[in-house]
């Protein structure tokens, strides 16, 4: 960001919801003046007013003004809450300068909405503002073309930065890291570290250490600005720099770096070759970044969504976004169905049972999710060894024959009271514990099973959960009333 | 972190769990020399040999040099993932210096055991190294008495810093705040500034800038340290500073504080009160932890749990953490039981009722997940502005109707073909889909309303939400089945 951006950008603590309030009402203006205009002209067939022109230009003006003043990531949170037609409105103000930036900040399926609104050309242009490493953010959703253009239009470092930033997965290291390391030979005097930082226009965001090479471009450790600051110039750069704290491969996982930035508070951080050369650095901001995005994707795939949804898509677009998850549980509940389907005999003689066997599937759930968030947390943190896996296999199972005895007691009496049959209330009591252990085996296994095959335990797990303590809460109870009570 | 701890600390981007492995190994070998002692001692009433107590001494020692060399927030981990009793042998080896330090990186309920291991004097001795914003994060799981007596042992400032920390509540900036702010006259020379870095034995972590006061200490504005820098010692600071991006009051919203943090990737924001006086700061380190602990508590309090467990605490204390929860799911399945229980009657006379209506409720309480979980996606990030209120909330029932009518058709001629019933099929189909309208409707209301009444939407809608589906779902059903089958 140049200094002269900087000083016409407005940031604020206050929520961006005030950002887009106001846009929005600028916008209704907007709006207003070309509804009367469009209204004058259906009316009378006169051709708009000279009057009503210039009002509408004036808005326009005013809403211009005020997107120029917000920062990128203001604008596109402005923009997301925009119906389409506003929202196009609203980017063509946009500086061609800025829209790089601003496409970074927005969600992906916004960010398809003015994508479809811009040419290649347009887009090439936009992509010329960004750093190699932020023009890979945005390629999963341009064209290979594009893509091209964008290359072909870098000069040769660039190029080459670019097509490493491409090809890192997207769960990696690789994939937040950037190439802006400010970097000193071991061999230089803090001068020189000095003339470096003065030749930098401004230093690069979240540079708190200059990295410290040797001849060959191989990290040796790194100087902190505030130690070179306090130190004489004529001093060798040799005997200030200290080993770093931590350093990654590009290859490696993307959430365990995150992890190592919150336990040694970190603001960068190397990323360096098998040869310990440097090829770039990981800053505090795109981790927290990675960390609220990851978040947010597992909170979407947990209820089988594939990505945030413009909250402005069509009707149609977002069915098909939810479709696939309702067939999946569709076709998990049918079978559910056809336990208590083989049961129908018993359910004729005794509907009661109908009554009930939610009661005891629906707990199994309740309890195998506790169980299976709480492995899904140690899981997530690396805490269960050999040891442990068992202490805490035992431990689930105790706990659920410990609630199953107690609930199932207070559900057995007050199925006995409710329908004056103490068999009844006997079976309801014993299929509520049988079922909670049945949750708590299911609960502790799943995530454990999905660690184990590399699926994500913290997104899957409770479709499978629940679809055992739902056909095993039905078979239990169903089973045990027919062997005790028919 | 003093320098000396800074060389013998090893920090590592490997996960932690390899340092949970190697204290593990060790301990058994202290566990296995000490079985040894103990079998001899039984068997031949011997006194323990030289060479076993030698061997367990070199064991212990081992176990000793290791945690000297691992980082606090590695410490605590290998704590968290130890069962009590070889928690309490490595916490014996952790110095008194490092103590406080250990005790802030641990979760809740392990810091609980660790601090029943320790008399009053050890805590204020282990609290004696720690800053007033750290005495604080501990404040809650002390004493009152305990408390008193680290502040007592405090000097002057720090025990009025002490005290305003203590006064703050916990989702607001002031519990993020420490009080580090490295602070500059604006009418100081870039010289003062550099003579002040020179008086930190090291600089305060995560120092970007310096921040500027005026005479009577309210915040102008800060200097990046990279600017210093490169600046002319004799240059006032009055000509370098630039206004501050962000600033927050104590009172201010912790999660919208970290929102902040990452719309403008900032390394540090100070803290001042309405007179812009400067109170203290904030840095990106604690928002990344506030960040990531909000997510685990969200998680947890999704299952009903208040806190996260102790992996290795008694299966009694956990199911006490675990019960409210199946009492309150307990309550909400009785309920829906109660509404099957009405058409007992009609169950009788149709047992295929029992086995589809779990369909009906189930995918209702998956459709209207989705929904919740959009709804309570947009309510973060401040995108619900009154006019897209209702345009979602149209867009939420269209979907509703589309995925109602589509799925509820295929499952109407499942039902039809299983139970070679027509009106079967008809009512299934129809139950389907105002069923799922009934969801989208719930799924919808039910997060802005907790938001309205100031609850965290992302918690307790899901429980809400499948009471209504599931109620409702069954409901539907059979009441459209006993008017049209009967």
């Amino acid at each position: 960001m140049s200094a002269q951006e900087d000083e016409r950008e407005q940031v604020s603590a206050a929520p961006p919801q005030t950002h887009l309030d106001e846009v929005l009402r600028v916008i209704a203006k907007v709006r207003l003046v070309e509804g009367l205009v469009h209204r004058q002209g259906e009316q009378g067939g006169r051709k708009p007013e000279l009057v009503e022109g210039l009002v509408h230009k004036q808005h326009v003006a005013d809403l211009q003004k005020r997107i120029d003043r917000l920062h990128p990531a203001d604008i596109a949170h402005v923009l997301e809450g925009l119906p389409l037609e506003d929202r196009l409105l609203v980017w063509g103000l946009v500086g061609p300068d800025r829209e790089g930036e601003v496409l970074l900040e927005t969600s992906d399926s916004v960010r398809e909405t003015l994508l479809a609104d811009m040419d290649n050309a347009e887009i090439v242009a936009a992509a010329s503002e960004l750093e190699p490493d932020e023009v890979a953010d945005l390629a999963p959703d341009l064209s290979d073309e594009v893509v091209q253009d964008i290359i072909e239009a870098r000069d040769d470092e660039d190029r080459a930065q670019l097509r490493a930033a491409l090809s890192y997965g997207e769960e990696t290291v690789g994939s937040l890291m950037d190439f802006e390391a400010a970097r000193i030979r071991e061999d230089a005097l803090v001068e020189d570290a000095l003339q470096i930082l003065r030749v930098y226009d401004e230093l690069p965001a979240q540079t708190d250490s200059l990295f410290v090479v040797d001849r060959f471009g191989r990290l040796k450790g790194l100087v902190p600005l505030a130690k070179l600051v306090v130190s004489n110039p004529d001093v060798p750069v040799e005997k200030l720099y200290e080993p770093e704290k931590v350093s990654f491969a590009p290859e490696s996982d993307a959430d365990e770096a995150a992890e190592a930035f919150e336990r040694y508070n970190l603001v960068s951080a190397p990323v360096i070759d098998a040869s310990r050369k440097l090829i770039g650095r990981v800053t505090v901001d795109t981790v927290l970044e990675h960390v609220r995005e990851r978040r947010a994707q597992q909170d979407l795939a947990k209820v089988g969504l594939r990505e945030g949804e413009d909250i402005f898509a069509s009707v149609w677009e977002s069915a098909k976004n939810r479709g696939p998850w309702l067939a999946l549980n569709l076709c998990t509940a049918f079978v559910a169905s056809r336990v208590v389907g083989a049961f129908e005999g018993s359910i004729e003689r005794l509907a009661a049972l109908a009554a009930l066997m939610p009661i005891v599937a629906g707990i199994g759930g309740n309890s195998g999710n506790q169980t299976t968030t709480l492995i899904v947390r140690a899981l997530a943190v690396g805490q269960i060894s050999a040891q442990s896996a068992k202490r805490l296999f035992l431990k689930e199972i105790g706990i659920s024959i410990l609630n199953g005895a107690m609930w199932g007691t207070v559900l057995g009496m007050v199925a006995w009271m409710l329908y004056r049959n103490v068999a009844l209330g006997g079976v309801m009591a014993l299929a509520m514990l049988l079922n909670l252990i049945v949750a708590a085996l299911a609960g502790y296994t799943i995530p454990l099973l999905m660690e184990r095959f590399g699926r994500d335990p913290a997104v899957g797990s409770s479709v499978f959960l629940t679809f055992i303590t739902d056909s095993m809460g039905f078979f239990i109870f169903l089973g045990l009333a027919t062997v005790f009570l028919m």
